[in-house]
């Protein structure tokens, strides 16, 4: 049985699935391998494929209420029809992050890099799901997932480069960028 | 190949093992079945017996960076010969606690339950770990392992009490205590 808002999920890469692998992209530490489709699971499953990667979505971990009360107002259901362009990426945190006290990841996360502020003005055009991995003990601490239609691909693109750009990310040591369409 | 910071465990409830089982109460919910002894496995391991939980310890979630210090300048280590006694208490919280923002959970855990502060002053008497087990699927979504010496039980008793009258102890809604001693 799965525990009510666990929401567990295994992404395969291989040969079958609802989207098209576009393109793999190292953004830091090494990539995944080829592979042409990608199906999503869910709940998740032991599979094999060019790769898979699991995850449960679970909690928030930073967001605070009146954050969560915007964000759950603004985000759009997966699945929308026009939204045929998508990415997983991969994300891994370095060791000096996780031995942060509680206080001091929120701090760099959103008073300092303005996470959730500087993503939420992307929405609903950007719709966003994150899965929890690092207690699974997965390669990846989170897997985020991203659809979206293709006139918001270069909007996609500015909210990444900020994200990129921000304290934040000076402790992610691995990410990949898998683009995916249908 | 196991993340720093993660040490994976199972504690394995059967024939064999380091500790004999003492007494298994239902604090919350169903017991856990009889069994004679206790076993640590570090990391973990899948593992035949009565019954088996598995966790991971992980970052903290909600100990700040003062705090943090604090902890670690107090916390004694396992395996002190004179800790004799020990506690396997497996938790788990209500769908409405992990519903809560960040903020609200830790609000009703030390601001208004003092659940680091109170268990402070029972440093360095009784050695603690905690392991996160809610997103690996586990029946539990934490594991708390304590050691101590028998002239510090009543002491311990006394902690379990202060916890379980607290605010953030209604949304336990299962908690078994099994006592062990070597």
């Amino acid at each position: 049985m799965i525990r009510p808002g666990l929401d567990p999920v295994t992404f395969v890469a291989g040969t079958t699935g609802a989207w098209a692998i576009d393109r793999v992209t190292a953004i830091v530490g090494p990539p995944l391998p080829a592979a042409a489709r990608l199906e999503i699971h869910r709940p998740n499953a032991t599979a094999d494929g060019a790769w898979s990667l699991k995850g449960v979505a679970g909690q928030v971990r930073y967001v605070e209420a009146r954050e969560k009360g915007d964000l759950n107002a603004l985000s759009p259901p997966l699945g929308r029809t026009e939204a045929t362009q998508g990415a997983l990426i991969p994300i891994r945190k370095s060791v000096e992050w996780w031995s942060l006290a509680q206080d001091e990841r929120r701090a760099i996360f959103e008073d300092h890099s303005r996470h959730i502020a500087g993503s939420m003005k992307y929405l609903p055009r950007i719709a966003r799901r994150l899965f929890h991995a690092r207690d699974l003990g997965e390669p990846f601490d989170f897997l985020t997932w991203f659809e979206f239609a293709p006139e918001h691909a270069s909007a996609f693109d500015d909210l990444l480069a900020t994200l990129r750009a921000s304290e934040e990310w000076k402790y992610v040591d691995h990410e990949v960028d898998v683009r995916v369409s249908r």
